[in-house]
């Protein structure tokens, strides 16, 4: 069984006629019912407003194997502990599936380095999203492209760190043009970014687009052991070197104390 | 000329006399000597303890083209504001080269988006540093290996994102290995990480390694106008779209308004 | 089940007393006795002088979903036609392990687009493979590196491309370092290169050796259709194009033609 | 000065009306007018008729720093020999420019190792190539988007491995998406492949379509001294080791011997 657990938002619902009507169950519940489709995965949610942390104590995020993340207008208020702790399980092999505007997401940013900004335009027009390697597990079973009548438009520059893999650019009836899913490996962690989800519009109960998502979550998933060990720098002692060795020349450290950070 | 800004902790010269002694003027000193031997460098320096910012003004970084960053015991002193000014201009265009314990600097955690954490030994032993494309701008005029009497042993796994190039690798003599050059790009920003330079080996005044902070600090610069804009996410309304269109289906947002972030 | 086919030259073991009596059933004998292990492989073994097309024909390669290779003294007698064969084949989703010596093959220089060339040297002295992220699925069950006492030295530069991933760094005895382990994706293709394998020493019994190449058969393996359109250049023509379109200004070519190739 | 020499294929200019009156002077002519802005560049041309070897001799070859290809219906006709002879010159350092239709070259194909196969269709429509980085080399001074009256289309799926940097991706007016400028490293040598240039229009008139050929002209240009040894697998004998060693072990091969390739 694949663990996943399902972030969200979930303010847009709230206080929006037009998105509490098109997803009465949230985003969130639209998700949730496309990845139980799938009998590997076990799926849970948890909400921003769940509890202090956000849903996301240290005992949920050691028990999931993948998590999604789509954030909008509340990225400021996700506490920065929460957003370290996210962090500490992606190095550790958590995968994480950010969607659309979770590019602008601590989180998402934290483990970029870089500003994650666009352009965009909020006009109903239509997107087409092209994949460029039709064999990449995250492309199982879709056709050559995705049409999705109505979406908000991203277009580039986007600025993220060149992705391990550029697996689908998107269209816009505007003209412009987006890298949309983009993988990245952090630590032991596999990041998917997907474009698509405007909470205006139908999106998410698109076939294609949440059969991308079942997908990605799958290649997300990383059987090992969390890499616990990986936050550490530990000494290496002179007489346990993998060929012993007689310390030469000056030193600053004694054996085996803890480094600076 | 290409505007250089060494910036250096400058504690263990103040508390050490072995580097003290090794590096009367500073181990920034010694840096800032190999840098002015090339006539296109302006070279400045600035320390953590040389004012409130630590002599990094948001003046002076937008008058840097490359900065150079040598940092060990005081990391956590660094102020937050400061690095995300820094990590502002490296996106905007500024190279950055990270010197040896700089690995765990706020800064390059910070653009790497991982925790750069890797064994270590303090034990004087040999190190030798593996060029892998001695054509590249940053292996300019050095031979296939740069052999280091001393020095401080950094060991794989190193937690940093897969490199845009791996330029150099490091055999040590107790038995490990290091990626101990490699490129990456934040932006419009080049960074390198240079691995050699531990504070009570006379590392700095090493020729050969000189010569690649030099070529580095070269190949990091960006003759461009700083990228002001890169941190924006600009609205392009419908009718001002590259294909100007028609508004299809519900919104959630005004015209021209700023997104949430 | 996941179709392995192992492709030995399988030259050594008939003119060479040593290599003969260290691997009674050719190198490859020992390899399926690996591979055997795992009860998700169907293994099946071809060499050089096998028949005509060297045990590759058409129908055998498009029943292969993963290609192991091991060629040393016979690079030269492979045919280009089979090589291109076993290209086509890649490019449509076989994986590929090059083995070794196959750093010379035809395929893998073919697949590469570089010399593939490389320092060696045969002393039998220590290497020690480094795992650089312990959860890639090639490292999966293995230590943080893999000792193994006497085998060839084989030193950088590596004159490959950049590799998606550099799983693995060696460290010899003599002073050299080399990447071990590294992966591509050609096509639908996944290719990874793992350096042990020495025909005068046991590499082949070394049991995390053994693990290395069971878990890159496993990564290499894409369970998709074959993607046999990924030769082809096709012709869209404009009243079929996504967004349906009239012919503007001047054309060369008449509809739905064939490309210049 | 940087050598440049523009190897055109000189064919549609002598066979189409339409060409010949476009580009008077060839279309390599267009591109020589337009390198010939740059003070820095020596500009000379080399043509597939101009004699046995293409005009392209190796002394010619070893003369030149950066070369520019644009072939397209006469790709079978460019010998294998030469084709060797270029791709050798690109690993010693040789910058590389592939135009448009020089996808399909054997050179590209070459020194990519995949099929290089796209989609096209010749509509004359509206193709917007959008800026990845506006601060890379090969970008400067150009606005966001270059936008191109009419231009054949090529779209995704491109075969090609994924790029160092995707530095331009191309909209079009029909629906499609494709890379347009993709940068890559073969040893020394730096390549860049541009999309635009169909023959039947004036795309190299453009002043935002050459000045991106000139910038990646000078991005390609490496200043080190050929690499002459790249080709080479030197052995190392045991006692020259950066380590001298003692042999150890079964042996197959003699002191400084030539490996088998």
């Amino acid at each position: 069984m694949i663990r996943t657990l399902i972030w969200h938002e979930h303010r847009h619902e709230k206080s929006n006629k037009l998105v509490a009507s098109l997803y009465p169950k949230g985003m969130d519940g639209a998700l949730a019912d496309a990845l139980k489709q799938d009998k590997d995965f076990q799926v849970s949610q948890a909400r921003l407003d769940d509890d202090a942390e956000h849903g996301l104590s240290q005992k949920r995020l050691d028990e999931t194997d993948v998590l999604l993340w789509w954030g909008h207008v509340a990225h400021g208020e996700v506490k920065d502990e929460i957003v370290e702790r996210v962090a500490k399980r992606v190095y550790e092999g958590m995968g994480l599936i950010v969607l659309h505007s979770g590019h602008f997401s601590k989180i998402f940013k934290r483990l970029m380095g870089t500003p994650c900004a666009l352009k965009w335009r909020e006009a109903g027009e239509n997107e087409r999203v092209w994949i460029l390697n039709r064999n990449h597990p995250i492309a199982e079973g879709l056709p050559e492209q995705i049409f999705i009548e109505h979406e908000e438009m991203y277009g580039e520059p986007f600025s993220i760190p060149e992705p391990d893999e550029t697996v689908m650019i998107s269209w816009f009836e505007g003209g412009e043009v987006f890298r949309s899913g983009v993988t990245y490996t952090r630590g032991a962690g596999k990041v998917f970014y997907f474009r698509p989800g405007h909470e205006a519009y139908p999106t998410y109960y698109n076939k294609e687009v949440l059969q991308v998502i079942r997908n990605a979550t799958r290649w997300a998933y990383n059987p090992g052991p969390a890499w616990k060990g990986i936050h550490d720098a530990p000494n290496v002692p002179h007489d346990k070197a993998p060929v012993p060795l007689e310390v030469k020349g000056p030193r600053l450290h004694a054996d085996g104390e803890e480094g600076f950070r």
